[in-house]
């Protein structure tokens, strides 16, 4: 057994069952091991941020770390916008990284980079893997480090000797930490703030926005009438008809301090305090009031579940807040636009969808919308690398195919990552993604005013502009394989989006706006 | 002034006229700046990887620095892999890197990481300007870091509030560093060994395999009977009938030490020590022969041409070497092939083209069969990332902007930066792009056998195959604005050819391996 097969089967012992992989020369004695081995399914990306965003949407959802594989430092590299975002997530993730082998890295032969330096700055835990003898036990202790609370990312180094030379044992799990109680002083600092008849929020975040903590949360605010506000970004929300429902905080800065201003208390629990997603001139980066008290009930990684249960034990609060009706809405005609295509979402969302969104200026029309929607998971860009929806459509896809996967997409954003699709086609994954088609980066027109920028003139807005020439998206996914259909009106949509939830495998709609 | 358009100010100043951009919020004054400024074109790539490639090529193509402006840590990681291909072709670029206002850092909004830390592993000089009035003079100092010799990558990272507050000047550009003069005793050992009668080899690189290094090159061998060898991969090797004949470096380790067997003197002009790509079981890293003498006659950064030269004139190397003479070849017929189509290529090369070379599997057909066609310039990979061609194609374009390009691509490593396609379409770049359409990573299943893990089986060949969906690069092409051609047959490619070479603006043919 070499250093590669230890590794292939601490993964499969340890239950990490997926590797989204983009693999070269020095990953070819893992690729070779994973058919001596089995219990590792190996997904090939053909760029490697589709590879770590994929990652990142099947850890979400299978609830057990990802791993990639991935080909030395520039390899890496191209993978770390969607690692970037896969650490916001909190999503356990486990990147294997080739290198040269030890002995050759001195030549500094054209390959040759600092692969742990790449890596440090965007995962939890790095590690360089120098013998072969050692390589399961690495392995193990890499995985033990996704796993850890809130869920991490942990760098892998392998380099080719390390792969190929003679390997002691696979290794087993070692022990995972566990989430850390909460302090009974939390507990009680948040209950005594949520007694004190001033206004308040519980700021939900990671297992707060999940059966059970949210209906310990619904629970809290029916005994006490706090607010329950969620993160603007989360990894995963369970939402939708039948479920506690729950705002999200909005990502303009104004209009979130709006819907934070007169509280004076703010819960966090699982998430962190609020701030401004940019700095604008004359705007705080602090989101909640001066005068709020900030209160830390459960950081990310603590036992955010337990503290939410304890709280509604020291509060008395039995009984469950009222839970979302389901809201039918009629469907929109005329001219495409992102209102319109929330409200046939809304309609059409199949049970227990997956619904990923990367819409920024569309989003606020989806996350309103679909609130009374059939019950579904709703994933967010969490890091704000985009780029992330394609691929973490993908993950999600292979974590849960039991499930439909909806990813709704903003057009500039789509195309970081957009080899994402024939991922798509050829694992034949039920993804239907919606092209919010408006040929410009058109958050970005309104950043310009935001940051003070007004003077721009014919050149600066030139920037914000996709549409000379504008892209075909059907022929984009058509090319990667992808059946995909127009619509320039909201019939059409409807048409459209029948069609893509009703076929098997991927689908996509290039709605033009 | 804002700090912005002091940056601005200085670069148009220090002649630095393009700027390859991906920007964000925390950018747009910059690109505001663009319009009151003028002097700086902006050139927008949809993806980060397009935009730093392009970088590459402009700067390989245009002898002066080329800029990119990117978001923040994750927008520079997307860029990463073509940085380290440009660091590796020694071409002079400035990224320049926006980041949240200075006291925005501690709050840690989701798009916070350490800059300076993704930055460094491929950058030569780092810098954060962190305030507004030194803005003008940290960028000088960055273009004067890029233009230091043999051409190194500058990062400078702009928090937003340096680009929105209260400018000083823009400064004038500091003097740039000299190539240092080659040591005379290196001159003096360099003719020793020619003068020994032993087996001598000129390697070459850098300046050396441009006019009039080439000439001086050619002349040394054809007094002293030095076999001239240039690197495997190189940032621009000036090529073609009527210029002295170099042959590369062969890519496989076994055929390139045969290459170099029975050397005695290898002499180092603008190179480095040839060393394997990449290590395999039982093969050397070194690829000279042990015996083998290397002497450091000019490294890249050194004054390459002078030490030619001083070597030329110190042994009396007076005549010029025999040119290259123009081959002609008659073209094939039938089912497609790499090496027809380099027949093709060679016999329809315009003259003076550019020709962009990330053919992989395909590399050796192109390198040898247009060695006798038009003189033209040879662009390659040289950092081993893939991904490159189309970005570098359109940088060169942008450069060049009265010679056509060539780019000679394989299609998995298209596919990392596909979207360059885009770039093309909207600034109507003579680019022709060939994609030699194998369906699969061809040189993996070399690679495989190389690393010796010839036990691989059905899964690890899968991770191969890239024709489940086989991908359509002529609806690719077209989904971006780009006209395109299937080839089945070498009478087909003909006339793609021929419609490429003619097109104004991109054309991308579909050669159907």
């Amino acid at each position: 057994m070499n250093g590669a097969e230890s590794l292939v089967r601490t993964l499969a012992g340890a239950g990490v069952e997926v590797c989204f992989a983009n693999p070269g020369t020095s990953e070819m004695h893992f690729v070779a091991a994973l058919d001596r081995v089995g219990g590792v399914r190996c997904v090939l990306g053909l760029f490697e941020g589709v590879v770590t965003g994929a990652a990142d949407g099947y850890a979400r959802m299978a609830e057990k770390p990802a791993s990639t594989l991935l080909h030395l430092g520039p390899g890496l590299a191209n993978g770390l916008a969607n690692v970037h975002n896969a650490r916001r997530a909190h999503a356990p993730v486990v990147n294997i990284v080739g290198d040269h082998a030890t002995y050759h890295k001195e030549f500094d032969a054209p390959l040759t980079s600092d692969v742990e330096g790449v890596a440090r700055p965007f995962s939890d835990w790095v590690l360089t893997s120098t013998d072969s003898r050692s390589v399961g036990r690495d392995a193990a202790a890499a995985i033990a480090a996704a796993m850890a609370p809130p869920g991490r990312v942990a760098t892998l180094i392998l380099p080719a000797d390390a792969s190929w030379g003679e390997a002691g044992e696979p290794a087993p799990l070692p022990p995972v930490e566990p989430r850390a109680e909460v302090a009974p002083e939390a507990i009680a600092g948040a209950a005594r703030a949520l007694r004190s008849g001033e206004s308040a929020v519980l700021f939900l975040g990671g297992p707060a926005l999940r059966e059970p903590g949210l209906t310990l949360a619904g629970r809290i605010s029916a005994k006490t009438g706090a607010r329950l506000i969620a993160q603007t970004h989360n990894a995963r929300v369970e939402r939708g008809a039948g479920r506690v429902p729950v705002d999200f905080l909005p990502y303009p800065v104004d209009a979130a301090i709006k819907t934070l201003s007169g509280t004076s208390h703010l819960l966090l629990a699982g998430s962190k305090a609020p701030v401004a997603f940019f700095a604008y001139p004359d705007k705080p980066s602090a989101l909640s009031p001066p005068e709020c008290e900030v209160h830390g009930l459960a950081a990310p990684g603590e036992d955010v579940v337990g503290a939410l249960e304890a709280l509604a034990d020291e509060l008395g609060a039995r009984e469950n807040a009222p839970l979302q009706m389901r809201e039918k809405h009629s469907s929109s005609t005329g001219a495409a636009s992102a209102d319109g295509a929330a409200l046939a979402v809304a309609s059409s969302l199949p049970e227990d969808a997956i619904v990923v969104e990367e819409a920024l200026t569309g989003a606020y029309a989806f996350m309103s919308r679909t609130k009374g929607a059939a019950p579904h998971d709703y994933l967010q860009i969490t890091g704000g690398a985009i780029g992330i929806g394609p691929p973490l459509a993908t993950g999600a896809a292979i974590a849960r195919p039991d499930r439909r996967v909806i990813c709704l997409q903003a057009d500039g954003s789509a195309m970081y990552t957009v080899q994402a699709l024939w991922t798509q086609a050829r694992e034949g994954l039920d993804v239907t993604t919606v092209i919010l088609n408006n040929r410009s980066y058109a958050i970005l027109k309104g950043e310009l005013k935001n940051v003070g920028a007004s003077s721009a003139g014919r050149t600066a807005h030139a920037m914000m502009e996709l549409d000379r020439p504008a892209l075909d998206w059907v022929s984009l996914a058509r090319g990667m394989g992808v059946e995909a259909g127009k619509a320039a009106t909201m019939e059409e949509f409807d048409r459209q989006l029948e069609a893509g939830l009703r076929s098997e495998g991927p689908y996509l709609i290039d709605l033009q706006l």
